[in-house]
């Protein structure tokens, strides 16, 4: 049994092993800290935790789970905010059952995206007293969001104020230790170019901008930078780290106690750098403000210095704000979305191996329901698969405690697994049933089913941004009145963060840069009816260049290619809702699952599941 | 012949009428007051010329004309700005080939949306010398435009100064008086709702936000609030006017004759006020800057005021910053929008009384152009219609120049028609070949028809923005690898502006607010093949409560039903692209068009329009 299943959702949300927090106590304590004048000269009447960490990860580490710690909730997204009178916690519809059943009595859920739900400001401003002071840690609110909290709040005559020292963590008595797992460094047939080429062309950037530092602060982009991985974040690749790059200095923060292993010295070129200009030098973690601080002390009246606007607020307040050119995506960010040759192989190698894995997990499962199905069967206990996987993957995912719940042949059965592997990340999610699906659930899929295909088989001018194509997806299921509260698709990373930057597919336009040949994102629309069942059908597809028969104004054309090849369950379509084109593309596509992953399965001898594969992918009329 | 032609465009641009304007010497004495200290204290090194009016009309008087009359280029969107070396135009896609033909060689065509092109701050910061002053008339650029061009120059080391005297109008030596035509005031009987009703209704809405001042600079919003028409923009039937709403006083800032007319004077009851709250004092239009001053120094300290941030940068900044409240939308511009039952009901006639015009117009058309084919014909030469529609329509539509030119059987022909009726306004463009058309002519007005009805039968949540819907219109379009640079729809007043906020169907998602019932909107896909042909389908579109099966989270749906009744050439179409649901379309759109407009023309006994008619509503199969 291999796969690695990252999580296993929506489906299982009902499971009674979700309970809330008791979290009265918790507040009373971080009420008082509100009020102790060892963190600040004035009372605050209100303090906000974000769910980040300093490097505004999306994924953080267990040190980092301070809106999980102080509310109970503990989904991606979401903010806390807690006043004395008040607790309230913000998040959007993928979580909106999860929340209700993490969080107990003293807190108010309030749903995003809903017209009546008011936005934090507003809210704040409905239940403060006049003249508050907010208080929030610098280190975890982004310089963006800080400066529209701030103005919301000042035009209100209430002031948004820098905390210093962490509230959490102040009752927080057993807070986990920030990891420092070993680092691991890739070579040129994984990564494709020298961490030494990518700092020449980033400067190469920054002289056509007249840039003279540049701070990194993603966790992803320094991994990307330096073909390095870490393990400090369950999921992503990475480590804890900051960069900063001068015209002629690499300054690079982290752990110091991890560059004492050989291999990575030597790829860093510590004890021999070849040229000055790529001569690394290492700092402690924790010194990045103060250097950065005596950097800025000594700006010459015309430098510039790059920062991401979504860095946190102090570290970018430490740069005059003369000096200071916040971006929306940094160099890195868009570098790192486009993939090259190397690593486009990678992922599409990282993707066989995936399929082989879920078509082995597929076939063991139907048959473990149907031997079951036999006796006196109340329902499969799900297996907690977890461990490395055959083919190299190096994160270790865990199913989380909801998954653990009974599989019966009388349900739609929702998985999303991803995995890790050197050469490149994977995110699928498939939608199946062991037994007779409703009618119902069958139209429900065929709707997800065509939007599927309406974005994967878009055709697009070049320069088109994702959510340009979101409501393809959608409006299957708009036409029967249904719909998903969540976008379209992200971008994906190769073995790096499997959301990533800067493009998407989603009703949501901001962090949107345009879709080009070479990026890579997911497609997973689906439908969630609540407390019943949840459809999802997602593969990773490759941006590429497409060839239709005009070329309005030489501008070229994309559409996608699926990396992921893993049957669509025939059984859940209605197949009178798709026209002759969608049974064309889902023909076209099992044909090419049947013959890339059947040739792979074939060569390993895994007989059983060559033969599910060749009865999933037969064509259908 | 009575149909008013508005503007037939595209097809026509390659008209040999169009000349540039000659600007050498025109450009010499505008950099001449560039260095001219009578006007600022220091010379400026670059001079902006927005397109617009003072009060951000989108179609503008000639005495506003100033981008016009400094580079030639006379299209409704555009920004020139003029330095000591260079003169440059920027305009979006729809203008290209018209910006080059009506400009000289002085001028530089920035062709906005194409990648290459860079911003206008960004090519201000390329040519200009170090520590430049940029200069703008603050009358004329909007505040939030304003804001983002200093503060792009300021980073860069240069500033952006409020010139006060505008420097076009100083070398403009003929330049024409502000228009101040007739008021017309409109009874309920078209309104559905009086202007005391709607003063009400805004201060609900100024007392729930705890506005105490309201700044009205919109044209049509100050007409749509008094139930007031002016003819001083053509196409638009607004008249020069500001408006300032307290708490419990109205200021009206107008042309002070234009009040003698006792219609107007009894229906803004002038003379006898029904309750001092609804008293209207009346001011000259020149008076607004200095009444608002003091206004503005008479404030308490929790007043707020609110102005729309695309109002002007003069105005804007006369209100101090802590009272000022911009809004992107002003309550009058989102109750403008949603049309109310009479206004609905005026504006489905005031699309039958076009209906009837148009067919025979088109009637009309097709004899001349066979009735002369049978010579030895070189072409038709079309007709300047223009003067009084026969049903009430006020507003003088003229062709432009470039129009006057043949018309042949052997090319597409573009008509884009709209009327002012007083009961509504229309916006039409049909696109039809009296001879054969080709295949490939044929094949692409199937794509832009495919797109006009993808998104004419959408079916959407409630709460849907109109940007999310653009990509429907293009779908058929980018398959084959084509495209068009424009919008496919914007909002349409009733009686009003052709073109009206808060709402539109676009790839920019800006300025766009949720599409809700009652709001009526264009939905107009094209396609252009340069210098060869133009195709456009345009209808005016109401938003309308659909019933889908399901109902998600009971956000209810909505849809479009169209306002515009005009046969669309089945002789255009080639059917074999269309699927059945296509065809089902385009069947049920003809046989209303037959039903609603041909009862008309019976009616009005127009035999030879109704068989028309009856001919091209044949059902296709």
């Amino acid at each position: 049994m291999s796969p690695l299943l990252k999580y296993i959702s929506y489906l299982f949300y009902s499971d009674n092993t979700m309970s809330p927090k008791i979290t009265g106590e918790l507040l009373r304590q971080l009420r008082q800290a509100m009020k102790n004048c060892k963190y600040f000269s004035e009372p605050i009447q209100a303090y906000i935790i974000p769910s980040g960490d300093a490097h505004q990860s999306e994924y953080i580490a267990p040190c980092d789970c301070r809106r999980e710690f102080i509310c109970g909730f503990n989904g991606s997204a979401g903010t806390a905010i807690v006043t004395e009178q008040h607790a309230a916690m913000w998040t959007d519809g993928r979580y909106f059952l999860q929340a209700t059943q993490q969080m107990d009595n003293n807190w108010t859920l309030m749903k995003m995206g809903l017209k009546e739900t008011p936005s934090q400001e507003d809210w704040l401003i409905s239940v403060l007293p006049e003249n508050s002071k907010v208080g929030v840690d610098p280190w975890i609110i982004a310089a963006d969001q800080w400066k529209n909290m701030s103005k919301a709040l000042s035009s209100a005559g209430h002031s948004l104020v820098a905390v210093q020292d962490n509230l959490i963590d102040a009752v927080w008595t057993d807070r986990p230790e920030r990891p420092s797992t070993q680092l691991r460094n890739l070579g040129l047939e994984y990564t494709g170019v020298s961490w030494q080429d990518k700092i020449t062309a980033l400067r190469a950037k920054m002289s056509e901008r007249k840039i003279t530092w540049f701070v990194a602060t993603a966790l992803d982009e320094i991994a990307w930078l330096f073909n390095l991985r870490g393990a400090d974040i369950e999921y992503n690749p990475v480590f804890f780290a900051y960069t900063i790059v001068g015209v002629n200095t690499i300054r690079f923060f982290v752990d110091l106690k991890r560059l004492s292993d050989p291999a990575v010295r030597e790829h860093l070129q510590l004890d021999s750098p070849s040229k000055p200009e790529l001569s690394i030098q290492t700092f402690p973690y924790e010194s990045i403000y103060t250097e950065l601080q005596a950097i800025c002390a000594a700006l010459g009246p015309k430098h510039k210095v790059w920062i991401c606007d979504k860095a946190s607020c102090a570290l970018t307040q430490v740069i005059p704000k003369a000096h200071r050119t916040p971006i929306p995506y940094t160099p890195l960010c868009l570098a790192k979305a486009v993939k090259n040759a190397t690593e486009i192989q990678g992922m599409k190698m990282a993707h066989i191996k995936d399929a082989v894995a879920l078509c082995e997990l597929f076939t063991w499962l139907e048959k473990e329901v149907f031997s079951f199905q036999q006796k006196d069967f109340a329902g499969l206990s799900f297996p907690t698969i977890s461990s490395v996987g055959p083919h190299g993957a190096i994160i270790h995912y865990r199913p989380l405690p909801e998954t653990n719940r009974t599989l019966t042949v009388n349900e739609v059965y929702l998985i999303d697994s991803g995995a890790q592997y050197v050469d490149g990340t994977t995110d699928v999610t498939r939608t199946m049933h062991f037994g007779t699906p409703s009618a119902f659930e069958k139209e429900c899929f065929t709707y997800v089913l065509k939007g599927h295909i309406a974005v994967s088989a878009a055709v697009f001018p070049n320069g088109t941004k994702g959510h340009l194509l979101d409501s393809f997806a959608r409006a299957a299921l708009w036409e029967s009145g249904l719909d998903y509260l969540h976008g379209t698709g992200h971008g994906v990373g190769c073995f790096l963060n499997v959301h990533e930057g800067p493009c998407g597919i989603s009703y949501k336009t901001f962090a949107d840069e345009p879709l080009e040949a070479g990026m890579i994102v997911s497609d997973e629309p689906g439908y969630y009816e609540d407390g019943s069942f949840g459809i999802r059908l997602e593969n990773v597809v490759l941006v590429v260049p497409a060839k239709p028969k005009y070329n309005y104004r030489n501008r070229g054309s994309l559409t996608f290619e699926p990396l992921t090849l893993v049957p669509i369950q025939v059984k859940m379509m209605n197949k009178e809702l798709l026209t002759q084109k969608e049974r064309d593309w889902v023909n076209e596509y099992h044909r090419k699952c049947r013959e890339v992953v059947g040739a792979e399965l074939e060569r390993q001898g895994r007989k059983e599941a060559l033969e599910w594969l060749i009865r999933e992918t037969q064509p259908i009329i």
